[in-house]
């Protein structure tokens, strides 16, 4: 099964202090990048793989969503989501993504924010996601980009010029990724871009949009320590449709 | 009109020197992964955006293809062309690609090697492209990888633990790259991957696949110090569909 690290203490509660985690999907600033993908939930039955706290579930029954299923490895996560985030249609499942069983075509809309890139087996997930939605059904999701992921030992560098800047290294050598995140031993699979999106097409799906996430003027503006995020994307967001 | 860096002497000069100008496209690494993504051009209208020397059109003539024009904004570039390259079906013409008008729907399949990222107003150009190919018509490119495209002083640098990385700035800061590669000051925009894709996307192409070009086990066996290829992308391949 993929390694539950938000079950392990010392993440949780790294994870727990984080802006997104306190402040929910406002606390995420590439939210509204992943937001204009969607579109409009009335009426459509909604998955989110790998909800956390369920803000986006809540979010989504609050637009008009018909069904939300939320779905986690963790069962910390999980409780803390019945709790804060329910709602008349929210269903929340302890689920390893890495088996995933869905019922064919059920659903409308899959969603998945900073889950995928732990998934050891992402063809697999990817042809599960594709049967269980619908034609035309979307999957709207976010991954650690893989320039973020790739090097060894990521991290900022600073040149002679003084200017920041992200060494890659290994960005064609796909695979295992060990870092300390929040908690010693974070397991996470590189893979570039274009496996990711050959991946999708491969399956059938159409690719929609590909974005790498960068803040907005205005978001460096309110929080100018974000502007070192424009030297190398740190989130890939996709949207495809079936 | 773009900027016409491979009449500039110099830089003809080291062009004419590098393997791919003097060994034709087996000189080129990433060709094996690009010709991949073509389909059998028997019979096939094929134009070639930036023909060089005319190898490829030389290549699709030999395979079959109906009639092949090569466009580029080299006279140096289209003389040799018409000598080394020529063939029945084969035609050559000099055209800055910034302002290309092409007949509707007059191609099966458009090809580009190592071209657009030399041009201004890619969405213009992607957009007489789909207007030239007719539907289900195909665009096969190679662009320089944005990775390798985006920082200011693009170079490697060696870490403390003597690994070799490839500091990556301003990825997300698209537009004009000055560098000085054969020739000083030769112009280049970058732009992000998901640019370009979207770009694509929103003419209506469907992205059949993705490439992020390195050297396979054998290249690296034949060519050892193409190992650190693999460390950051060079080329950016790419294929969609009208």
């Amino acid at each position: 099964m993929t390694q539950n690290i938000y079950d392990d203490p010392e993440f949780y509660e790294g994870y727990g202090r984080l802006p997104r985690s306190v402040e929910g999907l406002a606390g995420a600033p590439e939210w509204p990048a992943l937001r204009a993908l969607l579109p409009d939930l009335h009426g459509l039955r909604v998955i989110d793989l790998g909800c956390g706290y369920g803000w986006f579930c809540r979010w989504a029954q609050e637009q008009g969503a018909a069904r939300v299923l939320g779905l986690d490895v963790s069962e910390k996560m999980l409780a803390r989501a019945r709790t804060a985030s329910s709602g008349a249609g929210i269903t929340y499942a302890r689920v390893d993504l890495e088996k995933l069983e869905l019922p064919d075509a059920s659903f409308d809309i899959a969603y998945s924010s900073l889950a995928f890139h732990y998934i050891a087996d992402l063809a697999g997930l990817f042809a599960r996601i594709h049967r269980a939605l619908v034609p035309a059904g979307g999957l709207v999701f976010s991954i650690e980009h893989p320039i973020y992921m790739a090097p060894v030992h990521p991290g900022w560098s600073t040149g002679a010029d003084g200017r920041e800047a992200w060494p890659l290294d290994s960005y064609l050598r796909e695979g295992r990724r060990t870092t300390d995140w929040l908690a010693k031993g974070v397991v996470k699979y590189h893979r570039t871009m274009g496996t990711t999106l050959n991946l999708l097409i491969g399956l059938g799906f159409a690719i929609s949009h590909v974005e790498e996430w960068g803040p907005t003027d205005e978001q460096i503006k309110a929080k100018p320590e974000w502007a070192r995020e424009c030297e190398r994307p740190m989130f890939l967001l996709v949207a495809a449709r079936r």
